[in-house]
């Protein structure tokens, strides 16, 4: 039937379902032929029978053949075709915040991911070594695959709560939940703390995809202006005072999009005003170990009285992870456990053992340190090659992944710049879907780890001299 | 300061940490105080000092000690300690079905877990093996740790449809939306399709958490009796002819608790029912692959115009992976994904790959093979086992991991026998909890693989023949 490669970096399994798969696939085995027995393939071939049955059961498994009791294996039949639709055919997404984290999670290795949220892979795997997948697999092999108690792994939950307390912040292993993601915690907050026709107060501009999550409450979002000190105390106490909202959602340290960071007295006057007018703070807190030094968080000056911890590691150590959690007292904790478990059921033990191994060897400190140096580089280098394009940014510099800039000529139309650059493969990250009330028009966000590419500052360039 | 054993068992790193932590516990290393250098522990202890580095590094991570730039290690003073409060010291769950939920979740080996809804582990551990684990840490290092698209792995999506298709089901990658488990599926579907006021239609008895599930969206739950050939067709017309319910939530195959099957006919005729009324049918299948014989789903016979299909790797391949999938036209799935991406953003790419890779080798229709015998076996001896003890069970066998028994003199109180049965250590699944009404209070979920233990059979047949 076919002949296989001796020494091939290809295992002789592959090659015996690369071949079959070929010979149905160009007709030479039409639906319902009976292929040879596992016995004279093996003789055929030169291999061992169970290479072949392992072969058989792959081809099995993806529907080229199939086994029939006691008759051996045959090419599948035609019985049934796929419903004839391009696989991902599908609509054009309902918004623009929509379609932003849609092409930033697509993962596509052919654009320029310059509006992307996520740091490259290559940076990533340094710390995620295939080492921690494989000590997994040995040493935890029967936990690891246990169901996950909802409220989280405990083993990672005192990590995290280890972690907390270095940083200031009184939490024990019962503060914790574990979540999905950043956005697991935004949402299930949102559906404990939230009815419909509340006011929430958000950061302008801040991100962007919990703006949306909030929106699909039916919830009013009213902007408090971000300055490179923090939200704006004057129109966060103005708002407080006409809509007596019941959460405000920021982020103290190393802000998306902006890279500022709250100072400490800021942070004071935020919890006293939270205490004055009855609102919760929902500190995100995603980006906070990329800040350089002694960092204030309003958990830390607040002990979760007022304030609800968000942290993640799916930045920071792997998008593939999703893990991040939620640190708050323990009434809200429990309402949290019962929401997850009417959400999603529990979380899982594989990544949560996974992130606790991550953190517990040593490794993450040191890998964010590197990260930090790094960005630090990149964040000068795409400064100068973006400035150099003709964007503008402030005199503050910012600190973390991404740097808000600005087109200055008014005439140039970024809605216009972000679609020309998509049809040159170049992701941008317009600014009005970082700003809840649609502003911030002529700005970007760039992921400093893919904005100084040539082909980025070459479109920049000559877009913006043309206007 | 301390000795190393040398062949122990304990990675040298592992007793470094121990005897530090020790030590340090128990006061013998105060606060504060500054540990010897790395050279010199490392030659205390006759370790090498890359040791010594990673077990300092270890102990940084986990608070023990900390690290000051250019002056050593030192043990952590005490600047701040934990909120008083016992680690899991929550309050008791607000409902019966979250609290037998999360007992299910929470792990405990100490247990007679016959209430429980998985598979022992050691049954699972033979199709998840090290080797998947070991394999996706070498051959796809970069791609599984890359953001997963919001819709789900490609890949994943593929071998699924290509799944559907053997089971006649016309689906293609782009109709299926990955999930954290069918929980997330229930949820996703629940908010995408009711608003609260509306009737939905699910079987008495029948899934629990599901009915938490529903409530909490602030529906209206409606049971239709489940019998042995399926939904009861006659009070199913007139629930839909009274309600116009807007879904009807069942399992065609090994139905849980009671492991029957419904009918082709009965399955006809609920899809008529579903046109005549215009309600969606919401198919759940998560235990189906544990059917024997050639079964007949809804989603098979309708082609995904009234029915939404549900399936879930998490109960036959680990309940650590929490992965499964919506199957849906195409109008539907764009709105499952963009509630997707608002709730959890996007699945774990570590997670699909991880099925993908079960699935792609064969392995997966095995391993059911082997389950569907083992527990053919223990459905047996179980029956046996609580027959002898005073249950009763339906003339039907039923298939699957589960046993749907009745505790025939009305005079015991079931509530006080699974309150009884847990100070015990005895898990039992009371069936109250699977009744949207409240119905079926003489009625216990026995799970197969936990049912012949000698402490369950003997306190039932004590606490019957008390009664």
């Amino acid at each position: 039937m076919f002949e296989l490669v001796r020494n091939s970096e290809m295992p002789l399994v592959d090659q015996i379902c690369e071949r079959v798969t070929h010979l149905v696939r160009h007709g030479q085995l039409t639906p319902g032929t009976r292929l040879p027995s596992i016995r004279k393939l093996a003789r055929q071939v030169s291999a061992s029978p169970f290479t072949v049955v392992d072969a058989y059961d792959r081809l099995v498994a993806r529907g080229v053949i199939e086994s029939r009791a006691g008759r051996g294996f045959f090419v599948t039949p035609r019985r049934l075709s796929a419903p004839l639709v391009a696989i991902e055919a599908l609509e054009e997404p309902g918004s623009d915040a929509m379609a932003l984290a849609r092409l930033c999670l697509a993962n596509s290795a052919d654009i320029v991911a310059a509006g992307s949220g996520f740091l490259p892979e290559n940076w990533l795997l340094e710390t995620t070594p295939a080492a921690v997948l494989t000590r997994l697999a040995r040493g935890r092999r029967a936990q690891a695959f246990l169901p996950c108690p909802p409220q989280g792994l405990p083993e990672l939950r005192e990590q995290i709560a280890t972690r907390l307390l270095q940083h200031g912040i009184a939490a024990s292993a019962a503060n914790i939940v574990t979540t999905y993601g950043a956005s697991q915690a935004f949402d299930l907050l949102a559906r404990i703390l939230l009815s419909p026709g509340d006011t929430v107060l958000v950061e302008d501009p801040g991100y962007f995809v919990l703006f949306e999550q909030l929106r699909a409450h039916h919830v009013r979002l009213v902007g408090v202006p971000r300055r490179a000190d923090g939200p704006d105390l004057a129109a966060l106490e103005a708002a407080s005072r006409a809509h007596r909202p019941r959460v405000f959602f920021m982020q103290t340290l190393v802000h998306n999009p902006t890279g500022s960071s709250a100072e400490p007295p800021n942070c004071h006057r935020i919890l006293s005003l939270a205490e004055q007018y009855g609102f919760a703070v929902v500190e995100d807190d995603v980006y906070g170990d990329l800040y350089e030094g002694r960092a204030v968080r309003l958990a830390q000056i607040d002990a979760l009285r007022h304030v609800i911890y968000v942290g993640s590691y799916t930045k920071l150590i792997g998008p593939a992870l999703r893990v991040g959690f939620i640190a708050a007292d323990l009434g809200l904790v429990t309402r949290l456990i019962e929401r997850k478990v009417l959400s999603v059921l529990s979380g899982s033990t594989l990544l949560e053992y996974y992130v606790y191994e991550v953190l517990d060897g040593g490794r993450y400190k040191r890998h964010v340190d590197q990260l930090r140096t790094r960005l630090a580089r990149m964040r000068r280098d795409a400064r100068a090659a973006l400035s150099a394009a003709g964007l503008e940014f402030d005199a503050e510099p910012g600190e973390g992944m991404f740097l808000w800039g600005r087109v200055p000529d008014s005439s140039v139309s970024v809605d216009a710049l972000v679609r020309r650059a998509r049809e040159r493969s170049i992701l941008l990250a317009r600014g009005s879907v970082f700003s809840p009330a649609g502003g911030c028009k002529q700005w970007l966000r760039f992921n400093v780890a893919h904005s100084t590419s040539a082909p980025l500052t070459q479109f920049l360039r000559e877009s913006l001299r043309a206007a």
